[in-house]
């Protein structure tokens, strides 16, 4: 990992730069937090020339490591205003990794509109203008590149979504098989993508000679433990036959299913929507769809899947809990097709299926159009795709949505849609959406897995798990691997310092690396306070402090001065 | 002014209350910002349960001072999400005046959708149901009221923005004479109305009794000597014949004339849509063309006019410079006729012309119609009042409509766009754009006024002018006087002291008076901050401290640094 790529998107200059010796210590959302301290203005409008957009691979992102090449896309947030990280599966991580590219920088914006594809080879990279790609869907605009530059190449790319810069637009790719579309979906960094003209990046990494290892031997020990913690957990075959909808159920009993626009905390429908069910179509329908399919190479989980139509064939790959929540549950829909197709359509035109399901349940909630109306929600998300002022604004996010609706129902915090947890039921995830730098993000800081000892729908404890997780979140983030390691690191913490010093040869102890990020968090803090994102703005939403929700009648009560003394609880040392 | 109006418009309890002492000693604005701090949490959801609609008389509102009678209206702002004050004219000020109620408020927000009708008498005040105005543009909902009580009633009302709750959504009412249709416009307070299911205020003034005044000799001696201040004044004569458009002239010489999405400072058509033209029109068309009018009874400036189509049909009343500027050159538009059917569009589907001008010249900017368009312009003020979605998002102010079309240039501080001044060549009121309380408005402190001593393209003295600028305009704003006022407290400002001595019997000085105002924006300010509005949020946007303006080739470069300390600058105890 010694070569950083920055691309200005303005004059065309691109080089390769050796990173520094703190650069080496950053990875994924670290790197991303650092940098944009370094060198971005926090006060910068993010859509303008002083933003940057960070293709950031992780510090174990070049190894063997299970789920390890898992990619951090990073810029300061059209959706929340302040630091964003992204976070997505797919081949592009493995591609840098290889070529030891520690991140590719894309800076300033062109001063016309373009519409330009990056292709990064071992040793070089250049900018090629294809008008032909603009306003393409994205799994043609993968196809088209994958045609020219080989199948065996990492796509990452913007729909029209990215293009007409809306708040709500990922950046897309696809794992190693092009099966799967994958979206960093969160923040709206697509837009950061589309502002600067470029379309698509292409890695290539033929002739690459990957980085060795400072201690083969002692790294080959610490990945053999983690496989062996994660194949003794019980979770991991159950994430294996039914993916990330296996925990749809669960959500509905202890009641945090978002049903139409957080209306409610279980759906009557969500037999038909939850992870059996999706399993057991899987199954029942054969042809294309398959589960158990991995989004990285290497993954030992291996929680994704195709999900097909009743003809076999495929629908939408993968199709995850959040998605069908946002995009289903909350909505009123409760055709696990519909959920499919709507998934599919919100990952074609490149927007967020969180950001723009809780958008479209807040059209339905204004009344535009039903709750359950599945054939208007597809509409919208065509829209999206066409840039109508509709599609504009759902494009835009659930909070745009709601401004311009005049809805003061909007599940988010720091401008960013809730994802499928309603914090009213669920505490601690309530603390982690106001106070994470992330905003309203469930990978910043996920308490689900606390429900077994922590009572969920009590205030007792949430702050201090929440910090307790978002720590280990930035953690695994900058490690560049899946958030679904954690069982490996909770049972033995020592075996995350083990990694990096046998990959670099450093001597970290597990409480050194906790303080890497504990600073990161503390850098995205202070990079969001100079963006004028006042604590002040860290809360849960007026309605989930009011309005109780069924069926458990519950409001968010953990206090705001509870929460804002978040950063002063001391998080023990030896767990992780 | 012994009595204070309250309105739960969910429990429809209505209340007169006795004024404290504390509140005796504020009005209009000053009343506003006290009250919100004293009762409205200032995290709270603008459209929401807890934000209050306060109609505020001013201090010398129930006097017969010239130009006394304005009104303000404010609460916290759904476009900047702090504390404002919107000022009109028209009839309700010296209504609520000889009622002697110091100010309406309208707290809570209604279960279900409402169109109530508040009718407020000299001892009584009942909320009546009346669906029949739902979605009734503001001048027939005014004349079917008008019809109902009585021609002297003053009424304040919403458009069907208000309704749809959109951020740039005004208060609409009428002078004395019923013709001119005058608009609280700044700040979206018509969607915090309409959140509360207030469609109209009726004030019937039959069988009050005014206050008397402590001193009515020392208040008509200084009554006299401010209106002969006034006549001496030579911009009263300007004012009284060109109106406030008469400034176009002087704002295209100077380079500050909003162009095309603030792309140039000045306008190739400015002949066509100046003071000249207007005035020329006017007398040469006849008909219901009239200039010279007041806005309130008894104004002695008279600026106001009603501006006739070609056949000498009223074509809009009245037609202001700010309004002219948005609508007309900001958009690229050089027929005046043109914006005069514009301006009148956004006063009836209840828009603010500043803001909504703003926003469509952004959709021009965008693309989605040509700079010039004025047909598509009219069609998109028309779509404001059907609520259709493009409607919906130039309804929503010029912030919201840049986001969601992807633009940058967004001509806005705080969340509200900026009048017709552009800050690069006139440096003062970018400080103030900048660092008022109220956003970018120029009626905050607008230093047109020190061109004559002050370099505008400098940055010399400009922090200072605009905090002394701001402290008048508190002061004025809580008077519930004209600004245009100013001259005779720059010339005696005891006079200001005097007045509300004679008024309430009070003993101030002139320093007790200035320092009253400084309070005011100091409550005004630690309101902002509770708000979340983070001091990093003060600034004038990238893109104008980095694009030349045109034809000055100038950029904004007051430093950040400078405008921080601005509330540090010892202010002269003795100027007005």
């Amino acid at each position: 990992m010694n070569k950083i790529l920055r691309v200005d998107t303005r004059t065309g200059n691109i080089r390769f730069v050796k990173p520094t010796e703190e650069e080496m210590h950053e990875g994924g959302r670290s790197f991303i937090a650092n940098h944009l301290m370094r060198e971005v203005d926090p006060g910068c409008d993010p859509l303008g020339r002083k933003n940057h957009l960070i293709i950031a691979t992780g510090l174990l992102g070049d190894t063997n490591l299970t789920t390890a090449g898992r990619l951090s896309i990073g810029g300061k947030s059209p959706l929340t205003g302040g630091v964003k990280e992204s976070n997505v599966g797919g081949l592009v991580g493995r591609r840098m990794g290889r070529m030891g590219i520690k991140a590719v920088i894309l800076e300033d914006v062109p001063e016309s509109s373009k519409c330009y594809v990056l292709v990064v080879k071992n040793d070089s990279a250049v900018l090629v203008e294809k008008p032909e790609l603009k306003w393409m869907e994205a799994s043609p605009t993968i196809k088209v590149l994958k045609e020219e530059y080989g199948e065996k190449v990492g796509v990452l790319c913007i729909g029209p979504a990215g293009e007409y810069k809306l708040g709500a637009a990922v950046v897309a790719t696809t794992d190693h098989t092009g099966l799967q579309l994958r979206t960093a979906g969160r923040g709206g960094l697509g837009a950061v993508m589309g502002a600067k003209g470029v379309k698509a990046v292409v890695f290539d990494d033929a002739g690459a000679k990957p980085d060795t290892l400072a201690d083969p031997e002692a790294f080959k020990a610490a990945v053999r433990e983690v496989a062996a913690i994660i194949k003794a957990d019980p979770k991991t075959d159950n994430r294996h036959e039914f993916g990330t909808p296996a925990v749809l159920g669960t959500c509905n009993a202890i009641g945090i299913l978002p049903t139409r626009n957080f209306s409610s905390g279980s759906f009557e429908l969500a037999d038909e929507i939850n992870g059996d069910k999706v399993a057991e179509l899987i199954v029942s329908r054969g042809g294309e769809g398959k589960r158990g399919l991995p989004c990285v190479m290497g993954c030992m989980i291996q929680c994704s899947n195709i999900f097909p139509d009743p003809e076999g064939k495929a629908h939408v790959a993968s199709l995850q809990y959040e998605n069908i929540a946002l995009l289903g549950s909350n909505c009123g829909i409760g055709d696990i097709d519909e959920i499919a197709i709507l998934n599919d359509l919100a990952n074609e035109v490149g927007i967020d299926a969180i950001d723009g399901g809780a958008a479209v349940g807040i059209a339905m909630e204004a009344g535009l159009l039903e709750f359950g109306d599945s054939e208007g929600a597809k509409d919208l998300l065509r829209q999206v795709g066409q840039g109508t002022p509709f599609g504009r604004i759902i494009g835009s996010g659930a909070v745009a949505t709601g401004k311009v609706l005049g809805i003061t129902r909007i599940p988010a915090t720091k401008g960013q849609a809730m994802p499928a947890y309603d914090p009213r039921s669920l505490k601690g995830i309530g603390v982690t959406y106001a106070m994470s730098p992330m905003g309203a993000d469930h990978t910043a800081g996920n308490t689900l897995e606390t429900v077994k000892y922590l009572d969920p729908r009590g205030t007792e404890g949430q702050v201090a798990i929440s910090y307790r997780l978002q720590v280990r979140g930035a953690l695994l983030d900058s490690f560049g691997v899946c958030l679904f390691l954690r069982p490996a690191f909770v049972k033995d913490p020592e075996l995350a310092a083990r990694l990096l010093n046998a990959r670099y040869g450093w001597t970290l102890t597990y409480r050194d690396v906790q303080k890497m990020f504990i600073d990161c968090l503390n850098v995205e803090r202070e990079f969001n306070e100079k963006a004028g994102i006042d604590s002040n703005k860290c809360d849960i939403p007026e309605f989930m402090r009011e309005e109780p929700l069924p069926p458990f009648n519950t409001v968010f009560d953990v206090s705001k001065a509870e929460m804002d003394a978040i950063w002063d609880v001391k998080i023990q040392e030896d767990i992780f």
